[in-house]
């Protein structure tokens, strides 16, 4: 429960008609005890604080006109949901925000019935709202569909999809684009530029005076007409007509309005609330609106974790992600035919370093992982090493383009998939446990899985120097131990920390450290699975003298690297009896990576207890 | 070899360098050669005829100008690449397109300088393009690449992801738009509408003129100018300005020009050879162009079997997708809450009847699987239950949305998994082999694999009437066999055919057939596995007793349901040696469906020589 001192208008609010009693001077009071509960709760919690600073005059707007609880909201990503929830009677328990068993970071229909679809990947939204219209239809059903989608999630192509779908579709779809001028780095791409462009034309009266100045000089202008009308038309392309590239598929647009000025938004969406044809409202919205450290900089208060409030002071430690970006600024210096690729995540997957250092070999494609992946097969078929960073979950995007065009053609892309495994407070959405399943089966594709800094340095230079045809690294969010080893680390090999037993354990990624702690004492065989793919047939011809493995995946382990362990000791002969420790296949909720590892039954304790009762097992069965 | 009689102008051509000598008559010459070896080739080996007639002189064209020994030229989805092969050395193998070890029916880099990228999805090019570009810049290359895509193609969200990249790369990328107003049914959505207004700008002249008297008299109207300027904008916006969608991404947009007029043609690709920026090129052909049954039914000659060349007649025996489809058609009768979603391929699914009967609950989204999937998850929360048909290979591009959108809400939407397993000639990036390992690890996902055309009717009817969750049901090109069934089919228990034995056959859809063929007569169990997942564990505990078990699956066989039964046995105890037959991970290449299976060990015979095998290595163990 948290605690309402100095919020008492918000203390009011138990349902959404709740705040259609206030007047402006009350919703402005409201607006401004949503802003303090929001950094008050995220600087203890963590979490997406500059989008949801950015959209609380939007959210009370659309709830004042619509009724959430029978007409649909469906809101893109889903990061700036808690405004939403706020209003939707989940403020009580707001300080359990991305817990174990509270309130969760994003939409969830389990939660509450004013959330109509969840989300989390980026540009789902249109789809999934132009469906709940079309379903409306066949049962009958009668409610508004309001789609709110960001000016980032708009570079997906997913979306354009569904705009080119919903414009010839003619349905009623209401789509509020939160124009933030972000993603969650500084957008890219021509639409962006696009948007920049609407945004000023609220310059229109002034232009429309000199425009019509111009229409009358015309006829005394004296050359031919067809040249001035060429002229023209580049001019009012370009100052009058910003808009027409969501009426030319199809869809109204209405707009620029200001974002925190909830009169006017109010206004507009009692306008557009009856319409029977798609319309768009285009809203401008300040990120990290009234809390200056986040309006400075909304980048690093898009997802944060712990901060001052006061200060604004996050703390940064290093992580995988930064080890990996720091290894590929070294490589770069020695080969200048290294690129990198990123999907609008400079930022989360350490690369502004490279991007400063290398800005000619490195690339922001916008929320767009096909392209991107498509478009690091074409610069592999020059003769270049394109390495995209990205993280796991992003990944799934890019699946057909990983398998269609980088491995059918075995041209040699590097996939540095950060985030790998289980990722916490973020959740279902995010976690990054589904890449080994859908990776295992294509050709061509090798799979690293670095267990500490020193394999993640050592996997990323085996694929630029060594590798051949697309490798995959998989590291998980945080950072990975520092294990010394004066070795050269051999990242294709398996290594072999105590020689196989009967009771052996192969374990991979961060999962070793689990693992080493597990088996500590004890008689029992440990493996490093380093390569995930291809298996390293040595190392299973000796696992296959054991008559029970436990294979350790930070993914889902009935269809992983689990199961190709067993598979292949299967095929080739081996008695023993597999064991796949990782992630169930069923959804694993937002939770500290511990408590999720904890769920999952792959913390050492829970190992070491497992080898234990293997050991009665194997004591049972000789007696 | 093939026959050059009457072909003494193609005869001539050895490399794209000799068509610059020839005259504009010549070129004619050489196009109409071409024409009749494409129609009379096709009419034998099958393949994609329509698109291929529709592109001879633009194809002439682009030879003439470029020089793509060095320049390159990408082509969306490849399938219309059969001319650009003809004039790059390949004329003389043309009648072994699409046969084993001949020439591939999509661009091959493995089988000529002149292709630069491989293809067979669609909206990729685009994308391969700007990558060929960038690589080109980083290893200091320079010369001209040139991506040509359908109209189509663009409704596929990655080629805006594409555009939106290109355009604020500057990057003078020369894209050739061949708009024949159809993918592979007629065009859908709001691009096809916009470039339907693009077609139509060659009325330029005639409107300007018009325009400019309109101008003069605004003055003398004598109302409020900015009421005239709102008015004169929606004109303006529908009648000047149609390319204004893809300068808005800044794109140069140069056309339309007639696809069929070399001369012109040549004059335009000169023009922008040296661009310097971005630049879209709208060629308009026709598809079927100067074969009158195929511009008359382009459709149906888009891709196409052996047909008669002076009939024009193909022949179309019923296919699973007609079974399903059919089936579908029934259960919409009785189940108004039941809709049907295609994604460009209407004709390809079957789906033309349900279209016809039902149209208010039919969904053609264009080529937009990402779209299709969310649009269907919508659906289902609002309690509909929508059916996508959909080509196994092209879901992959569904599959970040199938898992975020549909598994991880556990939303029931049946997905009819068409051309699932090998596909013979369309080759290997066509092939349906990787959706049994990339679904089994999805949550709250349901996979049927029917063996006969009861058992494919059975499986829609339990997804509908039955199912809870996400149902995948795959069936194969072509068509099951008629295997008339009396019981109740329950669809989510496998079927014991022979009860099981120390050597133990599960098999799956298809290739159930060629099982029961090998254990004919010989003392092997055998199990039909209808349910791929979940697995049916008293068939499987029963299962755990053989010795050697061999699965049989049409797709990838080291990652997917053998897999999950060797790790299921090794899990629970048995010492069963699990023999995966399937489609090894490897590239398999075009060629019959026959041949396919022989080159994976998966035919009757050479199943009957393993269970052979596997005795005599019985018999030696026990002797």
């Amino acid at each position: 429960m948290i605690d309402y001192t100095g919020l008492n208008m918000l203390k009011t609010i138990h349902t959404p008609r709740d705040i259609r009693n206030l007047n402006d001077e009350q919703l402005c009071t409201l607006a401004q005890e949503m802003r303090r509960l929001l950094i008050s709760t995220v600087s203890v919690t963590g979490g997406h604080l500059a989008s949801n600073l950015g959209v609380v005059e939007l959210t009370i707007a659309l709830h004042r006109v619509f009724d959430f609880e029978d007409d649909r909201l469906v809101l893109d990503v889903g990061h700036q949901s808690y405004v939403h929830k706020l209003l939707t009677g989940r403020a009580d328990s707001f300080d359990t925000l991305r817990s174990k068993g509270g309130i969760a970071g994003f939409p969830k229909t389990e939660e509450s019935p004013y959330d109509a679809f969840n989300t989390g990947h980026s540009s789902t939204s249109l789809s999934a709202a132009i469906g709940i219209l079309r379903g409306d239809v066949i049962v009958g059903r009668k409610r508004h569909v309001v789609a709110v989608i960001g000016d980032g999630a708009l570079t997906g192509g997913m979306a354009y999809e569904a705009l080119d779908d919903i414009g010839q579709s003619e349905m009623p779809l209401i789509i509020v684009l939160n124009d933030n001028k972000m993603s969650i780095s500084h957008n890219v791409g021509g639409m962006s530029r696009h948007l920049m462009k609407l945004r000023s034309s609220n310059k229109y009266v002034g232009f429309k005076r000199r425009f019509s100045g111009m229409l009358r000089r015309i006829p005394r202008v004296g050359k031919r007409i067809s040249d001035t009308i060429e002229r023209l038309k580049n001019r009012i392309k370009y100052f009058v007509l910003p808009n027409v590239l969501f009426e030319e598929l199809g869809i109204t647009y209405l707009g620029p309005v200001d974002g925190h000025d909830i009169k006017r938004m109010t206004e507009v969406f009692e306008s557009v609330k009856n319409t029977v044809k798609p319309v768009l409202v285009h809203v401008i919205t300040r990120k990290g609106a009234g809390y200056k450290p986040a309006e400075d900089d909304p980048e690093r208060f898009h997802s944060v974790g712990k901060f001052g409030v006061e200060t604004g002071e996050t703390s940064s430690s290093e992580s995988n992600s930064d080890i990996f970006a720091d290894e590929l600024c070294k490589i770069a210096e020695d080969r200048l035919d290294v690129a990198a690729i990123t999907a609008a995540m400079t930022s989360g997957t350490g690369l502004y370093e490279f991007k400063r250092r290398f800005p000619e070999r490195f690339f922001d494609v916008g929320i767009a992982e096909q392209h991107a992946v498509t478009m690091a097969a074409g610069m592999a078929m020059c003769g270049t090493v394109p390495v995209f960073c990205v993280y796991s979950s992003f990944l799934q995007r890019g699946y057909d383009q990983l398998l269609h065009d980088v491995c059918l053609q075995n041209l040699k892309v590097v996939f540095g998939i950060d985030r790998a495994g289980l990722v916490g407070a973020d959740g279902e959405t995010h976690h990054g446990i589904y890449d080994i399943a859908y990776l295992m089966s294509l050709p061509n594709m090798t799979i690293l899985s670095p267990s500490s800094r020193q394999e993640l340095r050592a996997a990323l230079r085996w694929a630029v120097y060594e590798g051949q045809g697309a490798c995959a690294i998989r590291y998980c969010r945080g950072v990975l131990p520092d294990v010394p080893n004066d070795d050269i680390i051999d990242m294709t090999k398996w290594e072999c920390l105590h020689p196989v037993r009967s009771i052996s354990v192969v374990a991979t990624g961060r999962l070793l450290t689990a693992a080493r702690k597990a088996c500590e004492g004890m008689d029992v065989g440990l493996f490093n699975a380093r390569a995930l793919r291809p298996m390293d047939e040595y190392a299973l011809r000796r696992l296959s003298r054991a008559h029970h493995v436990i294979t350790l995946e930070d993914g889902i382990c009935d269809h992983g690297f689990g199961a190709a362990v067993a598979a292949w000791l299967s095929k080739n002969g081996s008695g023993a009896s597999v064991v796949t420790l990782g992630v169930p296949n069923i959804i694993v909720e937002s939770a500290t990576v511990a408590q999720q590892d904890e769920f999952c039954g792959v913390t050492a304790e829970q190992i070491h207890k497992r080898i234990i009762d293997l050991m009665g097992e194997n004591h049972a069965n000789q007696g």
